[in-house]
Formats: structure tokens, sequence, C-alpha cells
């Protein structure tokens, strides 16, 4: 496992951490938001800017040349990166987000149709659940949820039950934002083969690409998205990956400079993917700190990083299960991704959060973006700690130490 | 007018310029594609992700805070630019170009009908006009061509004649990435809402807002749409502005997380705007720039720039004009955006790039995203020099020079 010497060394390229000091420390644990950025994502954003920043794609002359290199560059790294067949099959978008809404846009509002089925689980993230409700009310497809056992996993038995022959659309995440479940979104797809091989299946791997090894050809997904900006890279520097063929028979996404071929007055002709899909200048500076991150990740490892964060939510789990007066949300065992979810009994997320903000502990409180989820537990919000490959023990320590600075403040009484 | 020594201290702040040696120059003559960044906005990036980065507007830590305090400040900053009534009217998209497909599928797909009719000018810029055709080929919705006479503008007749009381949508650039024109909006907006109050006028400021002071409240456009990366600030910093009551009748764009109020199994309801239009971790990287450009051009002041790129393309063209082996196309005339457009006898545009390039000259050649435009002249291609405040007269004596560079390498002779 990544030893505390090696976890020293890597805190020394990210700046953020000059802002933690003797007198106020500063424990970043909101990681599943957005990363922190190692140095070198930075300077690689800097150095676009300063010297090799022109309009992609578009110019004869050396500075448009330059940007081309490093945005097609982003895009070769990205696809060795989730081992996608051709670098056609990576599209750039401002985020996972943005991707799955070019699915819903140019995949699921062309070919879904009443009486077909949208399976889903009841822990996807809003994108990866409002934009299939926008799709079926449009469609007249229908939403099917998979639900979750007391593990915090969806059973075989509700697979099996679920995903039928009507289902057109498997939208399934990889790891949970609240849960860290890790559904076995192989064998899922898998199954879904199976019993209705038209179907498509969408990962949602915003959650999962930063902390594990991906591949999209094993998992044999159609459909894979996620965000740089979790992931030690620049935000604004989303992925959405796609099997070629899938790509090329959808309709465009946004119309405009860079996606065309032919445009006549009264119509136009477009490219294949992935410039089909990318109309308008794009973010070259986000793209530029993609390899720079992926790079970063792999020279540590993402099995590695992956280990150390179990380490790091084990020893955050076991001590937290023992806090009478705290619930823990998310999954009690492994695998499972790098957080912590939990509540206070009698105490608001916000003001959990807020409290230890005071000490310098930078988690999350609110519904993280997963309402249905939160009312499936009866409950509104919740407080979660995420962490990532800068995160050290002694942290995971002071933040359990601080749950205590919780229930001082909060007149619960110390344990 | 701004003084050369004023020039080159601005000059001081490009890093790309350190590029440019006395054995190989650099003369960056491709603004309109994207300007380069003076260093103040590349510290900008630099300090927000080093020290200010965090999930915007959904965490009570530090970090989420500061993310939040960039990101809505760039809004701020965005408002008082374009002089609109407050922040909400503010909606950031990654490039002018996604702010008109937005309006294409949130405004146009839904209000537009068999009748109506949308009014552009051949001028406009492919994300300006393909973004139409789609909503026109969807809805049954029109389009109408305004076209322009030798001296490059729409004359008079041609509005009164075209926009009617069928006109649902004016959709117009304000200066021409071709042409240079600058189409008098204002007085086409209120013709518009003479003969067809119920219209929609939005007008394309890609190349306007750059180079001129822009007033929204006084052009009392529907909606606004430019591109940061185009006026010194980072790429993935787009602008939509539209008018408060016109966004929040709008449907939704994207779907996901930060846009939605409640999100239930089978519906959801969603924020008003601008909250509404902005799905997912936004890009408050690029966003942070903004202000700061903002700043920079208007410590320059904006009628200053304007009339400095005057002075260029003035210069550029009465030298251009007197060659006989060259034809301009963009306008002859004042007033003018900071362009000139031409293309040599018998010499492919891409050869005139290459070997100006081989200078340390860099133009563009191509369609320009207006391939409608160099249709109605009988041509595919034309070549482009576009300025900006960072240009000097030298540079476009060196430029002018280099074209008999041109003249010898095709065996052309020279003049």
């Amino acid at each position: 496992m990544l030893q505390s010497s090696e976890i020293r060394e890597i805190r020394k390229d990210f700046p953020f951490l000059e802002l933690s000091t003797k007198e106020k420390p500063l424990v970043y644990l909101d990681s599943a938001a957005t990363t922190q950025k190692p140095r070198q994502v930075i300077e690689a954003m800097n150095r676009y800017y300063s010297y090799e920043n022109g309009g992609p794609h578009r110019g004869a002359h050396r500075l448009s040349m330059a940007a081309t290199e490093v945005y097609e560059g982003a895009r070769e790294a990205v696809k060795n990166f989730i081992g996608a067949n051709s670098v056609e099959e990576i599209v750039f978008t401002r985020n996972a987000t943005e991707g799955l809404n070019l699915l819903a846009y140019c995949w699921g509002l062309e070919n879904l149709k009443e009486g077909d089925e949208i399976v889903l689980s009841i822990m996807e993230h809003h994108a990866n659940l409002v934009t299939w409700q926008y799709v079926a009310e449009k469609t007249g497809a229908k939403l099917v949820y998979l639900y979750i056992d007391e593990n915090k996993e969806i059973p075989k038995k509700e697979i099996e039950e679920k995903i039928t022959a009507k289902t057109k659309l498997l939208a399934i995440t990889q790891s949970s934002n609240v849960l860290g479940t890790m559904p076995d979104v192989k064998t899922m797809i898998a199954y879904l083969r199976k019993v209705s091989p038209d179907a498509k299946a969408v990962v949602d791997g915003a959650q999962a690409a930063p902390h594990m090894p991906v591949d999209v050809k094993d998992l044999d997904c159609d459909f894979y998205v996620f965000s740089g900006h979790k992931m030690l890279a620049a935000m604004g520097a989303g992925v959405l990956y796609g099997k070629l063929d899938n790509l090329n028979a959808m309709k465009p996404y946004m119309y405009g400079g860079d996606m065309i071929e032919y445009v006549y007055e009264d119509h136009s002709t477009f490219l294949k993917a992935p410039g089909r899909f990318e109309a308008g200048t794009q973010d070259v500076g986000a793209a530029s700190s993609l390899p720079v991150a992926i790079d970063y990740l792999n020279a540590i490892g993402l099995d590695k990083i992956h280990e150390y964060e179990s380490y790091l939510v084990d020893y955050a789990y076991d001590a937290m299960s023992q806090m009478d007066d705290i619930t823990i949300l998310s999954r009690p065992t492994n695998p499972r991704g790098g957080l912590i979810t939990f509540n206070f009994k009698d105490v608001h997320p916000h003001d959990v959060a807020s409290i230890l903000d005071s000490k310098g502990i930078a988690i999350r409180s609110g519904h993280h973006c997963a309402q249905p989820l939160h009312r499936s537990f009866g409950i509104h919000f919740s407080c979660r700690a995420s962490f990532a490959v800068y995160n050290t023990i002694e942290e995971v320590d002071y933040f359990i130490k601080n749950l205590d600075e919780v229930r001082r403040l909060m007149g619960l009484g110390t344990r």
C-alpha cells in the first residue's frame, strides 16, 4: 500500500495545502465534489495560455497548430486512460452532466418511445436521473428504478426482475457519490445484452474514473461519462466515451462552427464523431490539464489509489460506527468508493459542516444531488466526507476527533 | 488615440510575445479566432486553482465558499460589462455557440411553428445560422436571409422588406467575423419591435463585445451572446445574456445537479435563471478569468480599443487596396471591426497562410465558419488578418511587406 512517506511527497505537489497552517489547518474532505490540483496540472494550463494558445483545428499558423496538438493530445491520453478503441470515440464535454445530456438529446429523444423502459438505480446522481426524466416525459418511455438492500447494494433479484426485453437503456453509476456503492456494472451490462440485445448501456463514471482503473471495452458499455475536475484536472474538461458506431448514428448536439462539413443557406451536413459533437471553440485550456492529471494518477497507480482511499474509509468507518449518535448511510463493506456519508442524531448536516469548517475541515452537507436516494432513507440531507490520495490518516483522525467538537457545540455532550 | 508607448506597455503583459525573436518573429493576426491572454488573466486562473478551488454553491466550507465567490463575482463583472439589469440575467456557457444552441433548444424549438420566420443575415457565423436551420427544420419555421450590398452593408430596404409581422426571431451579428461589418443592431431591433412586437431579438456579440462598448439595455435585445476567450479571458468562459422574463419563461437546457429545486422519482422542479441553465459543476476556473479580462479592457477603454484597432485596419486596408492581385472582401469603410479579409488572385488562401506562417505571421485561412457568405461571393475560402490591442503598426507593416513574399514564392512576381 502507499506509504505515508509517499503521501507526504504527493502532498508537496498540491499548492492548496499551503493554506493549511498550524493555527488553522485545512483538511479537505470534499474531493467527491471536486479534487484539488497538483502544480503540474496548474503549470500545464499556465503553459498553454502563455505559449500554446490559439484557435484549434482552424489555422495554418504555429499557435493554432500548437493548440490543436494540445487538444488532440488530450484526446489520445483519455483514450488510453479508459481503454477506448480510438480517439474518435472520445468527445470532450464541460462535465459528466453535459455528456449525459448530450445522450439524452441526441440518443434518448431520438430512439425511445412509449413502451420502452429506462432502467436506472435509486442512487443515481441527478445528472443521470433528471436527464432521463426529461427523456421519459418527452418520449413516453418509462423510468424503472433499481432499489438497494440494507447492504446498500442492488440485489441480483432486482436486476433480473427489472432489466427485461422492454429495457432500451440502462443508466447506471459505477460508484455512488453518496453511498460509495460500486455496482457490478460489467455483469449488469452482460445481463442486459442477453435479455435486450438492442438496448444501450450508459455508465456514469464521475466517481469511479478518478479512483479505480477503468476499461470501457471490458465493461462493454455503449457510453461512459466522467469529469476531469474530479480527477485532478481542470473544470470544463469532461469526457463522453461512446462506441464509434453509436456516436456516428446520433444526431449532432450543438450546431455551429467546427462540427459541419458543408453549410448552405437551407441545410448543412455534419462531421462524424467526435467533431460532430464539439461545436464552436472548445476549451483547450481545460483539455491541456487532462494528460498531466492522467499521468499523475497513472504514476501513482489507480489500483494503489483505490487501495489507499479504501484504507482511509475503512479507518473512518470503523471509528464512526462505534458512535451511537451517528448514523452512517454509506456502504458498510468493501468494495466501496472513497467516502463516508453520515448524519448526527438531532443535528442538521449544515451545522455539522459549519462547525467542522471552523476547525479547518471541509466536508459537504446537503442532498449531494441525490434527493430520491435521500428520500428513500426518509431524510433530506446528509454529511459526506470524501477522500483523495492527498489525504492522510492523521487528517482522518483529526476529522474523527472533531466530531466531538460538533457534539460539544450542539450540546450533545462528548462521548 | 492609444500611443505606441502605451501599446508597448500593454505588450509587456502578454507572455506569448516571448515567443517572438529577432530571428523568428511572431506576429499574431488571428485574434478574431481567439485572443492571447495577459499574465493577469493567467495568474487569476493560477490563483483560483492553487488556493480558491472548490465545488461552488454546494458546500459550507471555506474552499466551496471561495469558489462560489469567484464564480458569482464573475457574473457580477459580466453584468456590469454589458449593462444588464441584474446578475440573474447572466448565464455562463462554454462559448457563444453554446449560448445560441441553448436558445435554439429552449426557446426556438418551444416557441416557433410553421408560418413563423427567423430573420438572419447572410454574414452570420455558422453558430448563428446552422443552429436556426435546425430549429427551422424541426418546427417548420422559415429562414429569411438579409443580404448585403457592395458596401458590405445590409440595405435599409432589405431590412424593411424582410422583417415583417411574420418575423418571430431576429438573429443578427453585431460585428461580422469575415466582413467586419457592424450592422446597426439597435435600429433593426427598434424596427422589429414596431412590426412584430412579440418577436425576440438575439445578438451575436462574439466579435463585438471584445472590441467596442456594449450596452444590452440600449440595444434592447432579448438575448446577447459572447465568448470570453475572444476578449483576453479563458476558453470555456462564454456568456448568454437574456432579459430575465425571457429566461425564466424558458425550459431548462441541461438537466442535473445545481439546476433543480426538488427531484422526485417521477418528476422534478427547477431553479429560476441563471441556475436553471447551469447544470453540473460549472467551470469556475474559466470564470475566474473574466473579471480580470474585463478590468484589463476597461482600464484601456473599449472606445480607445475600437479606435486603435480601426487605425490598424485603415492602415492595412489602404495599403492592400493598392494591390492589383489582391481582392479585399471585408468592408471598405468605417465603422468596421478589427479585421481585413482578402484573397490573392490565383493563390489558395491556405498557401498564403502557410507562407506567412513561415515568416512568423499568424493569419487565418478558410471559410471562417461562414460558408454561405463565401458562396455568395462565388468563393470557398479567404484569408483573414484580425487585430487586437497588442498588435502594433510595425507588425501590420511587416505583414504587408510579407505579402510580397507570397508573390515571390508563388511565382507571381513582386510588385
